[in-house]
C-alpha cells in the first residue's frame, strides 16, 4: 500500500513536527542583534528545565559528538586520570575523545546491552579512585540501555568527591527526567535531533560551578570548542562564531511544544511509545538487546534472527517507507533498532509494528493478524498505570 | 517609511532565497541513506566548480571558524613552524588557532585596510623560508579587503616550496572567482551562511593531494574534526558525525541558484553590487577602508566620520530595518560595514543607500536627493564594461 511520508524510525535525526519545519524555513536575522539575544535566552531558560539545572545551558554549532569533545577538552589536561565507564559504540566514543587528547583513560567495561552497574563502580572506586574525571553515558543509543545516572553518580560523589562526572546526554535528554544539579554532575551535553524535535546542528551544554572552575585550568588545546568564550559572549545574547541560526528556530520552536505539554507529559509520551515498541517487537519473535530494567525510552534494538535474511526483510520494509537503523560498531549486521523520540506518536509506533507484521507475513514467521499491534497497545495501557511518581529535582 | 522586511546587509548571515527558504523546512531524512548520499555528492559535485579544484569537497558541521580549526589541526604537528599573514580580524584568529594548538607561529604584518603584499611576503621569504605552512585570508571580512592569492600563493611556492598553503576563504569564495588548484593552495575553507546563501552551520574544506599526505603526518589532537574520517566516511556517501541536514538542503538549493547564474553571472552580480555600494557610499561623504586595488566585491568597510553619532545615526538606519555590521577587534566603533553577498540585487543595494541618505539629510550632511544612488547606478555601468576577462583555472 501506497504511504505518502516515510516512518523515520530511527534514533535522530528525529521527524520534525510542522511548527519546527516552518521555523527552519525562517529569514535569517543578524546574530549580533536584540533578536537573536531573545532567541538565545529563551532557548537557556527553556533548556535549563529538561537538564534539571540553574546552570546556564549554551550552545554550540556542531554535531553531538562535538560536543562530547568539548565536555572532554574544557574539564581536561593531558595526562588526567579519567575513568570511562562504556555501555556501547557512544561510550567507547567518549573515551576515546579523552584520549585521542591525550587523557590517561581507564575502561570499566560493560557487556554491551547491560547497563553500567553502580556496585561494578563502587568496587573499581574502592580500589582505585584516583580519577580526574569519570565519563558516563546517560542513553547508549548503539544498544538501546539508559544507564543509572543518579546512582552512578552518587557513587562517584562518595568515592571519588574531587573528580568529574560529564554526562553524554545526547540521545535521552529532553525525553526522561533527569535532574544535572540534584545528581551532581559536572558536564551534560546534548544534541538539537534527539528529543529536541530539530534538525541536526546544535549541541547545547551545562557545566557546573565546579566544572567552570576547571575550565579555567584545564590545559588540552581548545579554540572553537572554547565554552570559556561560549560563556562570556552569551552574558552579552551572542556566540562566539556564527552560530547554526535555523537549527535554532527549530530548537525554540520544538521547546515550545514541549512546554506546552510539559515535561511530565513529554516523558510519559516517550515512555508509552517505547513500552509499546518493545511489546510490538517481542510479539513478533524479535529478542530485544538491552537489560529489561534499563531499556531505553528513545531507541530500541532488537536482534536479527539468525534465519532471517536481514537485507531482503529490511528492503521490503524499506519498501513500505518505514526507515530502521541498523547495529554500530559490533553490533553491526547482528542489530536493527527502532528510534522512538522527539515527535513520536504512538500513532507511529503503531504503524511501524504494522508494516513489520506485514513483512514478518512475507517471511513467513509467525504473525497472527494484529497480534503485534494489539500486544503494543496493551503495553502502553500497563506504562501509563506502572508510570512512576516524580523524583527530586526532575522537572514535572 | 514603512518597511515589510529588514534589509539584511552584514558580511553574513545572509539572506535567503525563497527557494533556500522552502529547502529548510523540509522534513529529515536518514543520513545513513541513498537520498543522503545523492545529496552529499550534488553539493560536492557544485562546490568544486567554485573552489575551481577536483579535489574532493568535504562538509564539517561547524561555522567557518571551525572549518579554519580543521584546516589547522589536518595539517600540522605542535612546534611547525608556521608563517601567518593576517589582514585583519579574521587572519588573527587563524594565526591564534595555529598558536593555541601549539605551532610556532611567526606572524607577517599588514596595516589593516591593506592588502598582504606578495613583495613583502617575497622578502620575507627570502630571509626565512623554514616553515611548514603559511596561512592567507582571501576575503578579510573585517576590513573588506580581498588579498591577492594567486600572487601570494606563487611567491610561497618559490621560495618556501614545501611550505602548505592554508586559505581561509570564508567570506568570499563562490561571489569572486577562485582557482585552487591553479593556483597551489593546499586547504581551503567556506561557510554555508555567505555566498552560497544558506543558514549557518556547515564548513565546506577541500585539500591537495599534498595536504593528505600531511594529514597522515600531523599530530595535532583532533577527532570531531578529523578529516581521514570525513573522506572515509564520504566515499560511501556518510559524514562521520550526524551533519546539519537542514543547512545541507539549504546549501544545495542555494548551489543550483548558483550553477543556473552561471558562475560568471555571479561573480558579475556580485562586482557590480559592490562597485555600488563603494560609490554610494563615497557620495554620502564616507571614506573607505580598504585600500581600493583590493576593495572586497563581498562586503565593504567605511570609517564612521568623528563629528557623527553613529548610536544616533545607526538607531535611525536601523529604524529603517536597514541592517549594517559594526567593526570588529582595533576597529570596533571606528567603522561600519556594508554586506553585499549571497543572494544579493542591485535593489537591496539603491536601497540601502536610499536609506542612508535618508537618515544623512536628518543628520544635516550633505546630501543632494538622488545624487549617492545615482553615483551607485553610474559605478555599476562602469564595472559591467572593466569586467575582467575568464582567467586560467577559475569557473566561468
Amino acid at each position: 500500500m501506497y504511504r505518502f511520508e516515510p516512518n523515520l524510525r530511527i534514533p535522530g535525526p528525529t521527524h520534525l513536527p510542522p511548527s519546527v519545519r516552518e521555523a527552519g524555513g525562517r529569514q535569517m536575522i543578524n546574530h549580533r542583534g536584540p533578536e537573536f539575544a531573545a532567541l538565545l535566552a529563551r532557548i537557556d531558560r527553556r533548556m535549563r528545565v529538561f537538564f534539571g539545572t540553574q546552570q546556564e545551558v549554551l550552545l554550540i554549532t556542531a554535531a553531538g559528538t562535538g560536543g562530547l569533545e568539548a565536555a572532554i577538552v574544557n574539564a581536561l589536561s593531558p595526562a588526567d586520570r579519567v575513568l570511562a565507564v562504556p555501555t556501547g559504540a557512544f561510550g567507547d566514543r567518549f573515551a576515546k575523545i579523552a584520549s585521542v587528547y591525550g587523557a590517561d583513560v581507564t575502561r570499566l567495561e560493560t557487556e554491551w546491552g547491560r547497563a553500567a552497574d553502580p556496585a561494578a563502580l563502587r568496587a573499581h572506586l574502592a580500589a582505585d579512585a584516583d580519577y580526574r574525571a569519570v565519563l558516563l553515558t546517560h542513553n547508549e543509543t548503539s544498544t538501546g540501555v539508559t544507564n543509572p545516572i543518579a546512582a552512578l553518580a552518587a557513587v562517584v560523589r562518595e568515592l571519588a568527591p574531587e573528580a568529574l562526572i560529564l554526562v553524554d546526554g545526547v540521545s535521552a535528554l529532553g525525553a526522561v527526567p533527569f535532574a544535572m544539579d540534584a545528581w551532581g554532575l559536572d558536564v551534560v551535553v546534548t544534541g538539537s535531533q534527539k528529543a529536541w524535535m530539530a534538525a541536526p546542528g546544535m549541541s547545547m551544554i551545562a557545566l557546573s560551578e565546579r566544572a567552570w572552575l576547571a575550565a579555567d585550568e584545564a590545559r588540552m588545546p581548545r579554540f572553537y570548542f572554547d565554552l570559556r568564550d561560549a560563556r562570556k559572549t552569551a552574558a552579552n545574547g551572542q556566540t562566539p562564531w556564527t552560530p547554526a541560526v535555523a537549527v535554532m528556530y527549530q530548537v525554540d520552536a520544538g521547546l515550545e511544544l514541549m512546554e506546552a505539554e510539559t515535561p511530565a507529559g513529554v516523558f510519559a509520551r516517550h515512555a508509552a511509545c517505547a513500552a509499546a515498541t518493545r511489546a510490538g517487537l517481542e510479539a513478533l519473535g524479535f529478542r530485544l538487546l538491552a537489560e529489561p530494567a534499563f531499556a531505553s525510552n528513545t531507541v530500541t534494538a532488537a536482534w536479527i534472527p539468525e534465519d532471517l535474511d536481514w537485507k531482503a526483510f529490511n528492503g521490503e520494509v524499506k519498501a513500505r517507507q518505514l526507515v530502521l537503523a541498523g547495529g554500530q560498531g559490533k553490533l553491526k549486521g547482528k542489530i536493527f533498532r527502532v528510534g522512538h523520540l522527539g515527535a513520536v506518536n504512538l500513532d507511529d509506533i503503531l504503524g511501524a509494528i504494522g508494516v513489520l507484521e506485514e513483512v514478518a507475513r512475507m517471511f513467513s514467521r509467525p504473525t497472527e493478524p494484529g497480534a503485534a499491534v494489539a500486544a503494543a497497545q496493551r503495553a502502553v495501557l500497563a506504562a501509563v498505570e506502572a508510570r512512576p511518581a516524580a523524583a527530586e529535582g526532575v522537572p514535572a
